[in-house]
């Protein structure tokens, strides 16, 4: 992880601001011969981009992508195929509505990172928060929809959204079909009622709230992962916390394993068949920084829209006290259409950490 | 983070196995010119220590460390200070009894990396967990200590334990001079009495338990942190996350950000005398991934030791059904030493972070 | 270096195939507040486009730099400025001739990289060499542009065409005023009416020939580099040689070294005013890695334009012997576009190292 | 390539002053169950150790290497093997005469880099060079004899010295079986003859001369090396050009190919038996940055050694104009006692890039 690109081996670099006339990604070190379509990763930008519910964001951005380079198709590869090489994919921006910024030009907005990037750089593009947008995660999602290929069809990649505001689900009633059937990825039923209850009234408010979220990656195998600083779980904890707005990452039992005793936290082996079976999942799928052949599964907590209607104090420019409202057309709660892009980090991180082991084992 | 090494301008890679003959790091790109001692980093492993307690494993291990490179002293230089080039830093290790390890190299003890490392390499060290031994952690605390050096007097860094087992210290008691005054690193006086008590009958009953851990930085100005994907709570999450046992990491309000609104979670700012001051600490010192100038806060949940005496069900290296009980000399509580640990690895963080700032900025 | 990024806090990423959409590159890490408009970038491209001289390749591509991002312009930053957020660079590819590929489709050229990568990848894209094509170094000029604004006034780059096929010039004649008054780069008036006939001979012949450049950086402190494997002198050999064609890097005196003295090559040292003096710059600007203040000087090996109209021996995909010719409109002798190239590298390899240098000791 | 670390899948760091308490390396990212002994690096070690004739230094360093970690041995290993994690080397100083350093301490001297270190830190280790010393370079060997082991008996990587002085080999005489029988690696046995002249004139005149060395790895499978910033090419460069004094490096034909037509140029191919057979080698077995399976054939320039006994100008910390020359058990020709660095230099890129390739492709 080093300014604006990851990985070592499957290596990802973003670029573009908010209002700046594109955002794309680059993706290097992708294995060749993968069947590789603008419309494939088309799929999962659709699950992320504004203005699909009244719960989220109501800008009308498309989100495109364009596929510039490391793809390439004859009659030979049978379709486009990747070969090797880097591949540059680019998102027009499309809704850079021309308005007035005077406001956030200067004052800093509570939450945000104007301040931050202020002091850093001296000099930001304060247009819809520039570099620092949610935005930019359009290109993270991209750059997961190729990491899903280099990581096969054994690999399943799927989130949810476990609690809004105070609001958590009942893993009891957890099912999978559900998520896609409500606008906030919930997977209960009941819940997802009492959230939608919950979100207009936030939204009616001016307000905003948190959200935590689960992601699972299904069918790893056991092996993947470098300690002890490239620890499998050491850099999903890195990816998770890059995604704006997240404050806080567990692995398996997470904060949870705190007050567990030590017989109880232990995941017990058995063997089932001619495998080794976890009797239980508090290490998350990782032990020693190193996939057990279990679902890795990671929580994230994402903290409230920073932009809201209710005027917070803060302070200009000028260093002079001041208050500031953010209008807009903004996500009540960012952290549902953070789902895609955890899946996609977590992918990303995953192809990485599997050419990687390869390299070094040769499995 | 790529395998044994982490940083980018500030570099550490640490080696060694628990029973091997010794363990190490080479601290790579540390600003010439500072004063450093053994004796300087010496304060710091004697606080990680094992025997310093009855809460912690009885094993004797003097951890005398040798600095064999990187440093040099002359009449000009008044002391031995740093040259720029590799220091290279090495603990021997003294306490490594002759003894009889067919049980762990045989089965695979449930919470520990056996099954993985075993998976991944095919092969292990598995004489006290080898190189997956928090005996590792000892290399960072010696390393953490160059980067205190790095980061000068204005930083302090600092950690306490805020809660072990179910019990959590109540913050309204904090006081950073009750921290020094019992073994547990704990801030509240009464709650110290009472882990004192929980940890006594956990150890009688050969049970573990886990621990939560906050970690403080003051006087980071603001301006370090490079987004995107080098984001300052990004690599302290995976810097965190890399130490055993740990499994989740938060940053400021971390997870109950998730049920504040977005007023209640906004720091608003205020100007005060010539600077200005945030009026909340939610986001931990860190807006957009770039420090604000507020004090650094990281939270990290680390498990119960997974080294216990009740018995565990487990699987052989054939592949058979079998049960395993850890003895030795293990802490009950890995949390309590996990402290220098964790303030080691955030002095790291930061030390890379503020020459890669001045790096890009000058500043 | 890795895949198709260099450097570590000046960070170039470049992409894209010949025939594809576009190329282009992103430059992270560089410092902010710097004037960059997009006709700065556009001067270096003009050097290196094709179709200036009968020369070089007719081909007709503009080569117009659009800047996607990384650079803000508002009232207050008075033109456009960089905001230390990644820039992203892309060029077009306007002459995308529909042609005929199927004879290097199926039959490696000699000296191009087709067999390497049909065996490395398994597919390529063959359409006038992909990604290996040379016109991926229109990339390398754009970044190194960027570079060069960061290296600031007091740093001057700059090259020259010192031999072209078997004729090397008189360095007595060495005229920098020349170098821009005739199409091959050159220094020696007389050696350029040489090359003149010599290459419409090469050109008339269907044949090509080599060259060697010679790149300066005048102005470089002292203390730039990094010891020992990031040495100054290796990443810009590093640097060099990912150059297509190049076959051989030298620093200072070079090969030549080889056969002088220990007397002869020692660059003696006196006083001059405040400041020390080399005698001589066998060294070529690098000791132990690190600038000394004079001259960096780096000169390169390119070899023959591989692409040439008379037959040579292959062997086709099926693997069956065959002949081939490269048609189409190549240059006769690659090295003379090969100069500001070369600079554009050596630009951005200071660049890096002068952040770097910035970061571990504040000077 | 980032200050004292190489590598990215097989990572190198390297540690230790010519005259702190001992030297060092660290090799991240071995793969596992390779057998390695002591013994096995002693003997790479033994070849670049000082003493071994009258014309190297004679200084005695016994070079002895110890394995801190990353080897394991029990009745099931057979033998120690490496394990995966990092293996800790360590060569213990052993010939660290108190002498008087007052000279060096105070004047810089010419073609070394005191003067360089100085700019860059402020303060240095001038005791034998400190760490710019060549001492460094035992480390290196000792790291490439893991590196070999990695590779595996299917690449074979020798090395031969073809020019002392002004006085280059006649390559029809090339036998490698006389390279081990002369004190200088010389594959021309007629030449050596004359080198041993040459030197024992340069050695009494109290001078150095310059060499040329050639190394070759033979056995590469075609794919290894990474287009384009990571070229296999590219990063033999920067490896070699990090070995003290080296000046130059070829790939190939090299600076000559600068002469040659593009018909002579081309290293044309035509099947034999199932394979391609390439029908000479102008290439140097890297094409695009990709090896072709043909011998990698990399040719470096080192100047003469600059510790010499004829006074030179230079100037001293205070400023102030002196001469100064170099006492002590110096290499007249410092690229004799290179031969096994280089080797093992290209060992350590062979290994990093065969593993990013199996990486990458699967392969």
């Amino acid at each position: 992880m080093s300014h604006n690109t990851f990985g070592h081996l499957f290596r990802v670099t973003t670029w573009g601001e908010s209002h700046g006339p594109a955002i794309g990604a680059v993706v290097d070190g992708c294995p060749p011969g993968l069947s590789l379509s603008a419309g494939f990763i088309q799929q999962f930008l659709d699950k992320r981009k504004p203005g699909t519910s009244r719960f989220v964001t109501q800008r009308q951005e498309e989100d495109l992508v364009k596929i510039l380079s490391g793809v390439f198709e004859d009659d030979r590869t049978g379709g486009p195929v990747t070969t090797g090489t880097p591949i540059s994919l680019m998102i027009e921006n499309t809704d850079q509505r021309s308005k007035d910024y005077s406001e956030i030009r200067d004052s800093f907005r509570p939450g945000h990172a104007d301040y931050a990037y202020d002091q850093k750089y001296g000099v930001r593009d304060y247009r819809g928060g520039g570099r620092s947008s949610a935005r930019e995660t359009a290109s993270r999602v991209a750059a997961g929809a190729v990491a899903r290929l280099a990581l096969g069809a054994s690999v399943t990649l799927r989130g949810a959204v476990v609690q809004i505001g105070p609001h958590a689900i009942n893993r009891d009633n957890w099912n999978w079909d559900v998520v896609e059937q409500n606008p906030f990825w919930c997977p209960d039923a009941q819940m997802a009622s009492k959230w939608e209850e919950f979100l207009d009234a936030t939204r009616k408010a001016g307000s905003s709230c948190g959200a935590i979220i689960e992601v699972f990656a299904e069918g790893v195998p056991p092996g993947w992962g470098a300690p002890i600083y490239g620890k499998l779980d050491g850099e999903i904890a890195a990816a998770m916390m890059s995604i704006n707005a997240v404050k806080g990452v567990e692995i398996g039992a997470g904060f949870a394993s705190a007050a567990l005793s030590g017989e109880d936290n232990a995941d017990e082996m058995r063997r089932s068949g001619n495998r080794l079976e976890f009797l239980s999942n508090n290490n998350g799928g990782v032990l020693g920084g190193i996939s057990t052949g279990q679902p890795v599964v990671a929580r994230i907590a994402v903290k409230p829209t920073s932009s809201i209607l209710t005027p917070r104090r803060t302070v200009n420019a000028q260093g002079e006290d001041t208050d500031i409202r953010t209008k807009g057309r903004h996500d009540p709660c960012v952290g549902i259409r953070a789902v895609p892009v955890a899946e996609a980090m977590l992918a990303c991180v995953l192809a990485d950490q599997m050419l990687r082991h390869r390299g070094q084992t040769g499995r």
